[in-house]
């Protein structure tokens, strides 16, 4: 991840970080050692977490060496063999059973459930922000505008709890997609037949699926009937995050058309030190807005890759698409959770101007109201409309209480 | 529609043609007329049908003119005000209160729910072919492949259960984002005022969002807050149909390498006339699976497009994006129908050799077992394994069945 | 083509219409037919003009018989054959020893080249315009904004120029890749087997390049190794139709932004009847820069589905990608030349409010002298700079200059 | 970059790393010093060469603080600053009269060139053994197949100048893209109004735009009129580099088919220990096409993200589009750098098992000679063609020809 040409990307902390990838990895393998052993396929002494040897691990060398197999799995394994001198049982029973998809997916489903989550509490951190600004400022006019005119008024509120809607219905596709993953145990070709060689070779107890269950169950995942060339788990979790940058994406083009100077509703919040330009010292650029708009800008074509891949699943293990979806779930989940963060602070933050707003309402005169006397006079009734656009608002009020109700409603995943 | 350079797309038929997106705009219209009325705020002779002016509208009139307003809802108000001569009331009150995004928004919802709901018949037929060749081939042995090489050996019921599972996956959520395709009625920009105004001033009955529910409810959709400007029905849609095609588009890419001379396990379903070449007669080309391939190639990026068309909501309406919706959405609605009911046809009569299977079993010789023995090598119980592929299936046959019975749990929508 | 949905898609005129694709076909077998003649292959009768049974084909019926072979140009040699009645020798000898694809990528090459003709036309009208409006207005100071905030002055005539520039490099793109479109003849599988054969069999004079050779000066294009399989001529002009929409969009864009009501600086050309509003009668919307934006958010992700064809060109002939080429050709096709026509005519009547320009850098005060101040004061020369704008534009002027001469030395394609 | 996520970037090596973007930068700041103290702006003790600090720069700390600003040139001048204690000139005048992107802009241009550079290494490698396999092979017959099915012989050196020829478009076009990179030096908006300002205030001698000139000449490049929003030569590189992906992607392709066990026509090279399973011993995954398909997939959608930023560039610099174009090219130029090598090596020990192919060619029978058949039955003379399929391959020879003359007339960049 190269945080130098991805402003912000800190903000991601060390979701979808190599380091996390690999003891990710290692938790699966940990969790089927644990499932070996519980069915007593594998000794106890077999059963160690292996997260113990994951300082032992260089992620820059696993890199290097994936390429030989085309996955990290192959070389995160030898490197675990060698780092287990002291448990020669685990050593020998890591992996057993499974094969590199069964590990990598369910690793990435445990990332990309961190990531779900850590999207949530910045969603959470919006709503609350969104749901105030909607409710203090539902009564401040300004012009709504429509193909970049004035059309009729509208409150910042009811703008507010527009914006409040969209990132609840990525909160729901969040929330959604994230529950319906499901870790990834299903042996060489999703048969299970290895697991079920060593379960009946070694007279143990349960049966394949119920062993990948307790594996899965360790990770705390559901198990599904294998995935592996099935990948709408994958696909609804990139389409959860477009939603999402959608959402915020829409916010900042609106903070930053009502930011320019001419219009000056809006204005992000100051912070020291943000916003500065290389050579002009008095900007305070909408920084924000624009990195977050970067990122709506950029997550459909991840989530569109992760769809082309999807589609791409020939045979029982693909022959590139499974490759594809590595680097694009990774990069879009970083993206997503740093314009989550910057959301977050933006709407916590903004400066709304009230006053600017009605002044920008008077001045566009009778403009804002000419739907209202176009209607009025259109049955005859002129004169019994006023001027004043505080009066042309419709449902404003209502819309919002509906969508603060919903917000509020939503309780936790 | 250009079915020329889209083979097949006669079988979307008129799904988001010209004349159904003209007569579901009059429907909306017509809605409204008799919501008003019901409310008291029109008079009952505003309250017709426009479909029967439907005929004297010219749909490719129309586009022309579409042009200098961006959009078909005005010239087609006045077309329908002229044609309604004979109905002064309803020429009068006709769109009163709404937006043209308010009628194109909701005709495109309908458009798009007539769209899901013949996709989800086609679905309901490829589930019943898939169940039955995963029932019925659950004990056929092949070569499972992995990165195109041989790997362990598989069933095609477990294939096919396969392909299942993902046809499942997509009529969860082709069934989902139907059920939230909300109609749109919100105005100018979205608070309600010119209904609320009309019902103020002719002392009607109920109030704005009341009226726009009896609008609504006479399209058969339930009423949302306006989302002019949160498209999360649209590119949820737009997402589930993607969905639809990478299942179609998997299975097409198995059949493709499965029907090739070399191995020649499945073929498509013959039919006079279909596969030819225009200069080798001898030749029978998997047609089918190339036209469904091919809008599976297709779709993730007019998926996308809608996404990008979201996040650039900025104001009250979009400047560019929300047209940008309308083709995309179209294109993306006929594409699927297309490749639903090419998926189906080639499921319901895909030839499976289940000879050709077993011979190509046979002819890879030990490979297939390779793991098997290295498993059982592993923990020193090689001799405890034979050489039959049809002994090292695993759980394939339980894996069957748990698709299988969610598969005829569906219900119905 | 649903205009209904693509507002302004009549300025495509026929470009790429099943009439239009029809016709290049029938101008390919004519060619074949009159090279195969040339050459001895064929009697003198055979080579008649195929165009003359044109009417009798009807393009809706071949669309629906094109799905059985995956292709149009099976139907369309069996209508043509049956029409060819008076004409025995013709039935005979058309379309012997070519392929399908070479009679369909040839005839969308033809279709392609008359729209890049015609896109270029517009281009030639946009530079026009851009040139007087760069030269017009190199004095008319106004606001430069970066990240939306006043930065440092500039001029009208410079903004002019910036969009020329970028309509200049879509000119040299669309000119070149125009120039590298090949006729495709190259037989079943890219070998020329066919024609050698029927040259050896029928002791005719020439080679089988030779004939090809023949064939495709017959319609004006140069011939090339089979390129099948190889599709640079393809994504090239898709690449270079996307670099006219980069240009015309990014044009657009500042027109929506600067044509707001709070900045006023540019209006779109006034029409009687554009612009209008269902609703609202006082709007006058952007509609040509709406409808450009959107033909310029679309055609990227057109643009890649023609790339993500040509790596998938798997085999002699592709098993999908080929057919996904031909509608998002097409489509992208007429979308660009809509977007052109709609350029060239904004361009030719944007209305310019220089007094607005300068009310509005009046009224930024010293903001956008900042960075003057800041550079004259880091070298101690405070004093030596004053307040007005129009001192500091730099080489504004001078670069105006190298953008018309680059223009103005384009000469014709 | 995630080389855990993309197994083989570390092929890439430093290119687009954190670190060259770093050093391209202050290469950039050094030819701007350089050129100030040249034309007597500037001291002479400021003209330093900025690399050598270089190594007080701590990139991550970089990437840290660019969030601030929205860009990483901000902090780097900090920290340049800072670390030019002994050269007060130089800290005093570095970067004076330029905007952020100058700076950034001409810094990824020379990244640009560097991955060019090695891409067209690369492809010299790949044009050697293409045109080395299509010799050697030329009388190597194999089955044509179309949509996958068995068409008419080819041979095996017509398909590898096949693939040649479309690594040679790749070629042309990474050329050209390479020659057209030009330098960003503008100031603030693109006026060079700082520049100008400095030159006057300290009566040095030339104006801006020779200053410029004389900065970009520093660095290699041509100077061109500032083209902060005119973005041809960012989406030009872009899709020049997709070409190339699309022109390996699509041999990879045919090696995936041509490789399956039933088919094994072709072997990638062996290597110890690359293409094995993590549980299958014997398995060898032809690795590198897997990994070279996965690119392919993926750079059309990267390349679209350049043209959607390209046509957002409103203003005179972009609210969020420029932003995207950072990461988009860092990836595309990695990914394609990792494929280019992959794809060399890939030819470079192609194993080609011309007696498989004479095997499958043997059990097609007539299939493949059944146009041949069919023509010559056509003109009643059945008996004049024998059943060798080496007979039936047309001008094979001379399309070889021609495609190897052009790989060598290539000359250099």
């Amino acid at each position: 991840m190269s945080g130098l040409l991805w402003p912000g990307d800190h903000r991601a902390g060390d979701h979808f970080s190599d380091d996390e990838v690999v003891r990710c990895m290692l938790r699966v393998e940990t969790a089927w050692l644990a499932a070996l052993s519980d069915a007593g396929v594998a000794p106890t002494a077999a059963a160690v977490d292996l997260e113990q040897v994951a300082e032992t691990i260089d992620p820059a060398k696993l890199a290097i060496e994936a390429e030989a197999g085309g996955n990290p799995v192959i070389p995160l394994l030898a490197a675990v063999r060698g780092a287990l001198g002291e448990h020669p049982e685990a050593a020998h029973w890591v992996h057993r059973g499974l094969t590199s998809q069964d590990t990598l997916d369910t690793a990435l489903v445990l990332a990309l459930r961190g990531c779900a989550d850590a999207v949530l509490e910045s969603i959470d951190r919006q709503v609350e922000a969104l749901a105030a600004l909607a409710d203090e400022h539902r009564h401040a006019v300004l012009a709504g505008r429509t193909l970049t005119q004035h059309a009729v008024p509208i409150t910042f509120g009811l703008k507010a709890a527009q914006w409040l809607s969209g990132v609840l219905d990525a909160r729901d596709d969040v929330r959604e997609a994230r529950a319906r993953l499901p870790a990834q145990f299903g042996g060489a070709a999703g048969t299970l037949a290895g697991p079920d060689l060593l379960l009946r070779l070694t007279d143990a107890h349960g049966d394949a699926i119920a062993l990948a269950r307790s594996a899965a169950a360790r990770v705390g995942l559901p198990w599904s009937p294998p995935w592996h060339t099935t990948r709408a788990p994958i696909t609804r979790a990139g389409d959860a995050l477009t939603r999402s940058t959608d959402a915020w994406g829409r916010i900042a083009r609106d903070v930053l058309v009502l930011a320019r100077p001419e219009i000056a509703e809006l204005a992000e919040p100051v912070e020291v030190g943000r916003g500065g330009s290389s050579t002009m010292p008095h900007k305070v650029n909408p920084v924000l807005s624009v990195l977050i708009r970067r990122a709506a800008l950029t997550a459909p074509a991840l989530a569109a890759q992760l769809h082309l891949a999807a589609t791409e699943f020939v045979d029982e293990r693909a022959d590139g698409a499974w490759h594809v979806e590595w680097q694009a779930l990774a990069t879009l989940g970083r993206h997503t959770l740093t314009a989550a963060a910057q959301t977050a602070e933006l709407l916590a933050g903004l400066h709304v101007d009230t006053g600017r707003m009605a002044r920008l309402v008077a001045s566009a005169g009778t403009a804002l109201l000419a739907e209202e006397r176009n209607l009025a006079g259109h049955i005859g009734r002129d004169d019994d409309v006023d001027d004043d656009p505080a009066h042309y608002l419709g449902s404003s009020d209502a819309i919002i209480d509906t969508i603060l109700e919903r917000a509020g409603s939503g309780g936790t995943p």
